[in-house]
């Protein structure tokens, strides 16, 4: 499988369960070691605290929000580990974030086993946008 | 060489060519093919893109500033390859973002024969900081 299409398979189950406001379903493609840099620059190291992260967020400023990524380009830098850009829209109903946020993520996917995980998630809205 | 000291040595050289102001030499230490996300969000491919960014915003918006990097956190994902924290301190004398600016990136380091380069750098300002 090439690297894009591994990108795309790992964050297609991101966004279906972002879009499911379900935050270990969001865990499950991070390798259990994974790092976590978000928005805010805050950083959550785990996959259970990353999955006990999104899940506040779905439960309280990202409730009801509809999430969109892409793979924006995807690479190799070594055998087996990917570097991907995945650019993200989201669009948030009511509350303080209420409409549409952009954002730029840099994921690198380390092999595990016969699949990719998440080793590193590094997030950063978009100025501007 | 532990992936911190790695880290260190390479984040080291960022810092001195940011207080010097010199774009392409905080550009060196990055593969020629590296992924840099600025804290905007903006994704800029390759050593000379980001010389060149580097040496826009040190003769513009950061002119005069000074910059203080740590490593936070290293380890290896893979033979080879290092991931690290890197919170920063920005000091601006002046202009609209005068004042002290925090932020974290994430680096992955790839070994390139008998070093360390840059292959990803994504960053992300400190929210409340």
């Amino acid at each position: 499988m090439d690297p894009k299409s591994t990108a795309e398979t790992v964050v297609k189950h991101l966004e279906d369960a972002w879009n499911a406001a379900d935050g270990p379903a969001f865990a499950e493609p991070f390798a259990s070691d994974a790092d976590f840099v978000n928005v805010r620059g805050e950083l959550h190291s785990g996959r259970d605290a990353i999955a006990a992260g999104h899940q506040q967020i779905f439960d309280t400023i990202y409730a009801g929000s509809t999430l969109r990524y892409s793979v924006g380009s995807a690479r190799e830098l070594d055998d087996g580990v990917i570097l991907a850009h995945i650019p993200a829209t989201l669009n948030v109903p009511s509350g303080p974030l209420a409409g549409e946020i952009n954002a730029l993520a840099s994921i690198v996917l380390v092999r595990d086993g016969g699949e990719h995980r998440i080793a590193a998630f590094h997030n950063t809205a978009v100025a501007g946008a």
